[in-house]
């Protein structure tokens, strides 16, 4: 019988373990300056958390882990986004009730969708992202957006932008909603089957078709931009406005919805420019949504905004860059030594200088020297303790700099204060 | 309609946030110092990588998030634990054919078992736990044990103490199998329900038993020692002796037999000796497997040896001793401003800072100074920006060192200097 792991899915270890952590050490220092607390919620909610009311999102209607246990009426689903466990989260825990708002709040982890398996996009997946969540101010925008243009030049990302648009409040939302409906209904017939059922869901999503995205109708299609209350119109202004001052790269993308139902005013997206990833790859996305706390039953009129990026999506764009993420660490010291009644006291010694803050590894299949050294030479020490039976007789060890080639011996008690002297001065 | 975390779980956000990061970030430092690689395995796998033949445990009997997506032949579970998973990578990657063995690896991350919940028993928890495969020594049984004492006593777990067992090899535990089968045949009508299903499976979790633990014929059990293979033996004392010659604290204890069926030779569990945690609390447990790589489809007659903690029942232990897991860290520049025409000039400021490396936030709210102080005293501000008006019109800042109450006005270029004169020297 053979056990592979499921479809869609992969095993991270080894060098690229390395280059996770410390993707993950960056991103976790900037949300550190910039305020943001770290939440961590279920990697399965109740349907409903993710399943709303009226979604015409393909990742509710088709790509969710969705399951009942035996002899359970609860319908559960692994977690697709974070944004809905957070608010969830947010209001379930009275967070509203905060003096300070916004409340900032990131996570990373695991989420999956029940997707065809392609380059970046797996089953599960690992999604790092933000909320600022209770006020609605286009300063809160700005700074969610400084807080991911600020990770990803950091990380080595230099060819990218950001691509924003508006989608208005409820008001212009209608009337864009409205004229929209109004100007595909003659194509209607000329519509992929997913759009006519868009049409009438969320027309705005029709916009976002890649089956229907080179009909000619398409080119004519009305832009929210001229459906903008004043206040949403003066709202976005003074985001753009904002990021003029701080330098942010940005360019309005009048056909920008996203495939989310429930934002509202700003979104926007993060895109490299980076040719080995196509024309324009999008990185990390998000918006403001004005509704969606009160639908989890928090207090009417209160807003929020987020982003997210696929972790294993920026890897790529990262490796596409070559930028350096670091791999495997060098081993601080290998411990040879021969026979089985020189292990213990080569284990002491390793035990010892383990406890004084060196990564030690020693030989624990009775190898000859000869093959002892090739490990070293995998491991790339810096150091190499050689014992065998005249060092332990003699409470001695051998101890070899590796850059150096020096070589000494020395006795036990001195083993630490030595190896301190070399690699402290490193 | 209202939304909740589903039963059993709960979110972490918070002051806890800092603590799972701090506890994190010591398990990840003792696992470098050790050499161990950290692996991350998808959340779920094929329902066959944890649901064994013969297995008779109650996580994989009972408590199993198992489900089959519509339109789907595939059973899938969420991971009831770490061990099986990375076996499985292992296996599936080939790293057996790693020069260096074992191969060192940890995990940390959620898990869930369809439990009853309880204190320190959750349905979504998380696990941290090592496996080290493909070398059977004694040296790499104590190994493991080392690395596990070591990261709970630095955590601050003070009085704690290895209980320890073999199960011998094969032969040993057929030998144990068929006594045990012998001695409790008479009893069969007394043992509770899930007893009697044991004794056929595997009689050897009957002396696990909570139910039927207080029976008068549990005492003169046969004991595992008395069957063990003279080379199971040597194994154990090895064991043993290494673990007195490194003063590691263990009591074997002859009915240690751990839920799991896999295990053979060492098994062992850390517990807590503090009375706030009941009269001995489990904190970490683990053993070796001859049989489970090869179950995998890995080499014939290749070991591994793992064990692994729930990170919530370790944070409720370290709760227990008073640990100091520490918290929320304070701001180092909290930017108040008055007017919404200050504020562009107060966010470009902080922006500065936090590219400096401060933590800093800024009042959002357009709230009065005096309600902005308050702010700043729940932040633990370790400086405040003042900023109105004047100070923009002049292009200067005013700063306050909360420590020392000093305040000085300065030109806005001069800013970070003078931040970094005064939170460096701290």
């Amino acid at each position: 019988m053979s056990y592979k792991i499921p479809r869609g899915c992969q095993d991270i270890y080894g060098e690229k373990s390395y280059q996770w952590q410390s993707l993950e050490r960056t991103i976790r220092e900037f949300c550190y300056l910039y305020n943001y607390d770290e939440i961590r919620t279920p990697i399965f909610e109740h349907t409903n958390v993710f399943k709303r009311e009226n979604d015409s999102s393909d990742m509710v209607n088709k790509e969710m882990y969705t399951f009942q246990l035996a002899n359970s009426k609860t319908s559960l689903t692994i977690r697709p986004e974070g944004t809905a466990g957070v608010v969830r989260s947010f209001v379930e825990n009275k967070m509203y009730a905060n003096p300070d708002l916004p409340v900032k709040l990131f996570y990373m982890g695991p989420m999956a969708r029940h997707e065809r398996p392609q380059k970046g996009r797996l089953r599960i997946f690992n999604q790092f992202g933000v909320e600022a969540l209770g006020n609605k101010s286009p300063f809160v925008d700005v700074e969610t957006i400084t807080l991911a243009f600020s990770i990803l030049s950091t990380l080595g990302l230099q060819d990218i932008k950001v691509c924003i648009n508006t989608l208005g409040d409820d008001a212009s939302r209608q009337a864009y909603h409205d004229a929209l409906k109004e100007y595909f209904k003659p194509y209607l017939p000329e519509l992929c089957s997913d759009c006519k059922r868009r049409y009438e869901q969320n027309p705005l999503r029709i916009l976002d078709c890649k089956v229907d995205h080179d009909q000619p109708f398409m080119k004519d299609v009305p832009v929210m931009k001229d459906y903008l209350t004043d206040e949403a119109r003066e709202y976005f202004e003074t985001v753009l406005n904002l990021l003029d001052r701080l330098e942010i790269p940005y360019e309005v993308d009048d056909k920008l919805v996203r495939g989310l139902d429930y934002y509202t005013h700003t979104v926007f997206e993060i895109v490299s420019m980076n040719k080995e990833m196509g024309s324009q790859a999008t990185v990390l996305a998000g918006g403001r949504y004005d509704n969606l706390i009160p639908y989890f039953g928090g207090p009417k009129g209160m807003s929020g905004i987020g982003w997210a990026l696929g972790m294993e999506r920026l890897l790529i764009a990262l490796e596409a860059e070559g930028a350096d993420l670091g791999g495997k660490p060098d081993l601080d010291c290998y411990v040879m030594c021969l026979g089985e009644d020189v292990r213990m006291y080569a284990f002491e010694a390793m035990t010892e200088l383990r406890a004084g803050g060196y990564r030690c590894e020693m030989d624990m299949m009775n190898r000859s020297f000869k093959a002892q050294f090739k490990a070293v030479d995998r491991a790339h020490a810096k150091m190499v303790l050689i014992l065998g039976e005249d060092e332990m007789k003699a409470g001695q060890v051998t101890i070899k700099n590796i850059k150096t080639q020096e070589q000494k011996t020395m006795d036990r008690d001195k083993l630490l204060e030595y190896v301190d002297s070399v690699l402290w001065e490193e």
